[in-house]
């Protein structure tokens, strides 16, 4: 009953073309990419910041959850409306509001898709470099809740690196901006840094302030294949330390290589162990002075083969060959458990060795792939839900692999959040005091757990 | 009374050799270099982890105010006990515990200079960046409790970019970690960017884990003069948007460098109206190219001289001209009134026009130096404490200037603090559900504003 009264008020204030309670758009807004399905009681599509206000004034009268989400691409069930409610989308609030060339900044609403801003920027010479695989579709509100990573970040860091600025509304509807365009400002508690990654269980952002850096004159792709996975792990750690600090510095082994051939039309016969993929960008002398430099180091290495990418095409398929292990490794099981746990970067071999080892033990087939330059690998376990046994393996593995990155002074979550998926995993990382921080952190901003309720602890 | 009692508890649990309440010690850590002073009941100096928890344990139990303090040299009044109680310096936690060369990164006690980390860390091929004026004397966990700025901002960031993790304690002693040695780390809340820059209000750090990066290979040094302020000003933007991206980027206008020149003995007969630093670092080959480019820049500018350090000697007498400026103005009146505003770097012609003028219609000596790269302007107004009508303009002119930066999108302080000082600026930037918020996270953390009370807010 209290749902019709809210849906009557908020399309009301809002209007009837921005509220919908059909079955349908219920449906259609009830998950993201874990599959985890909640249905909302209402969905609201707001145009601009006042719509936004209104919404939160209206639930907050009536106490009911709000969900805010992006594109619902998310990995952890973030976005998903657990405890019902009222779910924002920020879909029709995807205007790119400026691009300052002068100031290298821009300023966007939170549902632009990642790389519609890339793309202007680049257009200006002008360089937004956080990539999450999903940028196709993900919109910057989604990765700056979820402080999303990506590709380049070893180089050039996460989502969070690269917010000037936040506004938005408090859970009550009450306006607020945390951060400012300036480099430098230490008034105040760092409230912009404590809403980035937050997952939208303490404010609702609605305008972006982002910082952008000149675009690289020059890219050069590499692509080097290893006869055996220590050998390309134990790779990894010689990149970090060469100073040759490349962009990108992707890992993938040979399940995740096998599944992208045989996805590609690829013969698999001489796929090898390891691949390491690595992107050197900058201005163009500094580049080629690097490219040297690591041409030098892999002419002293003992690799099985070697690719710098001289073409575009030559380069699209090195990006493919990485890009499509996603959707390949879903073809072999009927499930992919899909983590995404960060060891420091001197134990990767170590890491890598372990999962690998529990597979065996297990009998689990687990791919490793990913950001390996960051010590983020993503961790992906290949299974059958209708066979129970399998699945009680697959969990003791998970269960095993978080407590080891917790060991080893890691994060059971590098780019994906904890959403509901990592919520039972989270004691391993933070002990009762941190954990009880996270949970007063959530009452100062919103006293009746009513922003995105269930998710995180 | 209660004063007796806990400083005997303290005693026994610590050691007499670590508790004092002797007036020479009250006096002793009862300011810092704003000259405000109040006086602790008990000034307690712990010799590790163990002894600040019993510190916390024992202060919590009577409910008497804590306050954090490394070496006192804050410019905001941040580490001076306003409402009494428990000073706890950390002048004896001064061990760098650990630097590993493979990973990058430090280990520090709080009370470690941060000029002894910056000598430790070169001496291996390491580099910690940040480098506030007071680095001789700083402690990192002052500069991390300030969020502390430094001259190589412009290219490498302030104090907070560099903190990997933090462990310490919440007020009643009970022990946290915030943060991880891993690059990417989006489990829960952010706790250790709130905790940077929280000025000792929400926790007390015990242990600070730092990035290190390698040591630029090359440094080259640069002075410009102009013959006129906004030329000056109008470089130090062409300088940030020419992508030659200097490691510093410092002004001083007229006042400062006539000042610094007669500290100096040196003639100010041909004093220029204004001279920018330029500090490029980095790789030899890639300093080389980027001074190239920085020497076309200057060779198509009005500048009145130039001059590129060649000498060790050359280079210490620039550094000296810049580093005297302080204690120079410090000489022309009996006080000088130290802000440190920031402003968008667009603004920062305008701003320096703003408060020049400022100072011509109020009849106020106001001296602009400083980061100048971070659009942080060091805004120096010299007067006479004596001279109540002199007061009274500074005040004036103060007020408006604060208010000038927040209408540009600036910071009331982009490096030294609210602290005191700034208190009854903080309004000016910050609404009041802002500023609620802030009062909220303070309450999350410390319910009895047991912690540094009176600070920021």
């Amino acid at each position: 009953m209290i749902d019709r009264k809210i849906k009557k008020e908020l399309q009301k204030s809002i209007g009837k073309d921005r509220v919908f309670s059909d079955q349908e758009y219920l449906l259609a807004y009830s998950y993201d990419a874990t599959g985890i399905q909640h249905w909302p009681d209402i969905v609201v599509l707001p145009e601009d910041e006042g719509d936004v206000q209104r919404i939160l004034e209206i639930a907050y009268r009536y106490k009911v959850p709000v969900t805010p989400r992006g594109a619902g691409v998310g990995l952890s069930g973030g976005s998903v409306p657990l405890e019902k409610g009222v779910l924002i989308c920020f879909s029709r609030m995807n205007k790119i509001l400026h691009i300052d060339r002068e100031s290298f900044t821009a300023v966007v609403e939170p549902g632009v898709v990642t790389f519609d801003l890339q793309t202007a920027c680049e257009e200006m010479g002008l360089f937004y470099p956080p990539d999450p695989a999903s940028l196709k579709t993900s919109t910057i509100g989604g990765n700056v809740a979820e402080n999303a990573g990506g590709l380049r970040c070893f180089k050039y860091g996460v989502t969070g690196g690269y917010v000037l600025a936040l506004e938005g509304f408090l859970v009550d509807g009450t306006k607020i901006k945390a951060g400012s365009p300036c480099v430098k400002d230490v008034a105040g508690y760092d409230v912009k840094s404590l809403l980035i990654g937050s997952e939208g269980t303490l404010a609702v952002i609605s305008k972006i302030y982002l910082k952008l850096i000149p675009l690289p004159e020059a890219r050069v792709l590499c692509r080097v294949d290893f006869a055996s996975l220590p050998e390309g792990a134990l790779f990894i750690n010689e990149m970090i330390n060469s100073g040759i600090q490349p962009a990108v510095l992707e890992f993938m082994d040979r399940s995740s290589i096998v599944a992208s051939y045989k996805y590609m039309g690829l013969s698999v016969e001489d796929a090898p162990e390891a691949i390491v993929l690595i992107e050197i960008d900058g201005n163009g002398i500094d580049v080629t002075a690097r490219k040297e430099k690591f041409l030098e180091l892999v002419g002293r290495k003992s690799i099985s083969d070697f690719q710098v990418a001289e073409t575009n095409a030559e380069k699209e398929l090195l990006w493919s060959l990485r890009r499509n292990i996603s959707p390949a490794i879903s073809k072999i099981k009927p499930k992919k458990i899909n983590e995404d746990i960060v060891v420091p970067t001197g134990k990767i071999p170590e890491a890598v060795d372990y999962i690998k080892g529990l597979g065996r033990r297990l009998n689990l087939e687990i791919v490793l792939f990913g950001h390996f330059g960051d010590g983020n690998i993503h961790t992906n376990v290949l299974v059958d839900p209708d066979d129970p046994a399998e699945m009680k393996r697959a969990e003791e593995a998970l269960d095993l692999i978080f407590k080891y990155v917790v060991s080893v002074n890691g994060s059971i979550t590098g780019e994906h959040g904890v959403g509901i998926t990592k919520r039972a995993f989270l004691p391993y990382q933070f002990n009762e005091a941190e954990i009880g921080i996270f949970r007063n952190i959530k009452k100062a901003f919103d006293p009746f757990n009513l922003l995105n309720p269930g998710k995180i602890f």
